[in-house]
């Protein structure tokens, strides 16, 4: 039967996160299992003037491809995906996978080499983005996503309608909510200089004095709830213990404990998956510097589901990631990475903001 | 299970009715349901050496452009859709519908905006197309088009199957015999001056003096099976009454009966349908004369199933289209349709090339 939600879910996306408008041309990615709501932001799309498109990702195809495909075709942009990159700067991603394992088999060097090919073109798309465009990523429920997150269907469904405030009357009321007790946030710590996160086995400091903290308010991400910045590049000092497993490209590493001297991880220790972690830290100088420092802040969020899209975003989190900052924060690390581990701060974690406790226990103490 | 006849029909498609080559960008269209052929396909294609793409068709989205979009969206060529006409003459559509009914809701004056708005990006593919493009159409069987045919999804696959010489260990090699064969049928009546069929309530008498025979022979279709050409525009004579109904956009003709003079149609009777049928004749001048007349040649086609893909190559049948021309067959008629009825000649059915009988009860008599 289909679930009312899902119209809510697209009116949400096309008005609030994406704010299309009369005569942007738009694309919307997704497999052809988020059919039904790739149906209804089309229609909602279409009610708005735009002019929405649809290319829907088969499944295996990419494996094919990154499997078959000579070195000559890897690097090969063909003119389809070449218009996508150069006349679609307003598009929304959906995820909704068959199997999130699918591309577990394919030679990552092979990956790379289809990537690099691309780097020039997505680099552009994203300046073009940046610059007002319309973007978004979000998901839609599938076996695959629910059995990930070790869930049935139904249930994850009700997890992610609530996690996005679809059973809310208005939505769009309670998401522009979301971003006025944020935008306080955002304020606060935009004032601040030096934070400091004492949790389970980590105490870590950080200045990030002069950096710009982003409000991730349900624009670019769907659902959304996380402030953001990078932080000052050799400023990081201290040691975490990251509550959940770092998933990267499918593949999990468990129990990672990093230390850092003046920005730098010195020491990485994981009880599952040293080797994977190593190799991380291995990719570029940039990989073993932090690029993003985050506060997850969606309390309809609250369990860990194998996918950052949620993940990162629990009420009650701070994750950081390895490697390439947002620049539009002022960070300045570059790596070919950026990967996100998150720790859980909602068991007498707290959070210092120049010297003074702003956070306990998952909540922040300040006015919001 | 996955069927292995898939990915001979594959092979079919990519090395004889397309030959694709290194460097070949290619577009494959069609819906999910033809998943299993579309990555056998993508998958021949990248062996091949080409650059495929694939433009995935979701159930309901037309429906909804078409009965949604203003005029001026129904007019605007986006830009992914003016790649497709400008950049790919290498092309495979497959049919693979959910339900053949899908658009019977929509405005078929909305229909006509949206295809006018694209007629000459249309026209250009198609010459484009002629001048040694790489097309064909194809099916892939579904539910939809097994209920259609009045058969089970596994029959009719059966049916597909064996109609395209799947079944055959070499099919590429049958069907360049099929391909001899008919060009010796073509030859001859290359040479005809004059053509006249006789069958139940038929004597119909035309010309094709000066005009080109035209050899399918899986190229364009696939599966295929006949030989048409343009007959001279005003030469058509005497009645005709059609075996199987005529289906026009999904809506059933039954029982047509036409008389011609001088080319014209000047009666024309249907058992149900009348007022379609006369819409029809009335589109414009050049729907009441003959734009192809054809001959049916895969005895492997036996019934009739609701699809012209298959019904016009029955073998034993002939059929005309009432509308436009093929060019390269020398045929100079214009209108905005192009429609296809059937006769069955395979019970006492007769033709005669300049006088000789050259054909009877759906065989011909003359060497091939």
């Amino acid at each position: 039967m289909f679930d009312p939600r899902i119209t809510k879910l697209a009116d949400v996306l096309v008005r609030y996160s994406l704010g299309l408008e009369a005569g942007d041309h738009f694309l919307i990615t997704g497999t052809d299992l988020a059919a039904p709501l790739v149906r209804e932001v089309y229609r909602a799309a279409l009610r708005a003037g735009a002019h929405p498109e649809v290319l829907v990702q088969l499944e295996g195809l990419a494996e094919i491809f990154l499997k078959e495909a000579s070195e000559e075709q890897l690097r090969t942009i063909t003119p389809l995906q070449r218009v996508t990159y150069e006349e679609y700067a307003s598009r929304l991603a959906i995820q909704a996978p068959r199997n999130v394992k699918g591309l577990s088999g394919v030679d990552p060097r092979r990956m790379a080499i289809a990537q690099e090919a691309r780097k020039e073109l997505s680099a552009k798309l994203m300046e073009r983005i940046g610059r007002g465009g319309k973007y978004c990523v979000t998901l839609f429920p599938t076996h695959a996503l629910a059995q990930e997150a070790g869930m049935s269907l139904a249930d994850y469904s009700e997890f992610v309608f609530e996690a996005c405030f679809l059973n809310e009357d208005d939505p769009v009321a309670a998401w522009r909510d979301v971003s006025r007790r944020q935008q306080r946030i955002v304020d606060f710590l935009n004032e601040t200089r030096e934070l400091r996160v004492v949790g389970e086995d980590t105490d870590l400091t950080l200045s990030v004095a002069g950096r710009r903290w982003v409000n991730a308010d349900g624009h670019v991400n769907f659902p959304d709830g996380e402030v953001f910045t990078g932080p000052v590049e050799d400023s990081v000092n201290g040691h975490i213990r990251f509550s959940f497993p770092g998933i990267f490209q499918g593949r999990e590493i468990e129990d990672i404990r990093l230390r850092f001297e003046d920005g730098r991880v010195v020491a990485a220790e994981a009880a599952r998956g040293q080797d994977l972690l190593e190799a991380l830290l291995g990719t570029d100088e940039g990989a073993r510097y932090v690029g993003e420092f985050a506060i997850g802040t969606n309390d309809r969020i609250r369990r860990f589901t194998r996918n950052l899209l949620f993940d990162e975003k629990i009420g009650g989190t701070v994750h950081l990631a390895l490697g390439a900052s947002y620049p539009m924060t002022g960070g300045r690390n570059q790596s070919a990475i950026h990967w996100d581990m998150i720790c859980d701060l909602r068991r007498g974690g707290e959070i210092y903001a120049d010297g003074e406790l702003i956070y306990r226990d998952g909540k922040f103490l300040i006015d919001p």
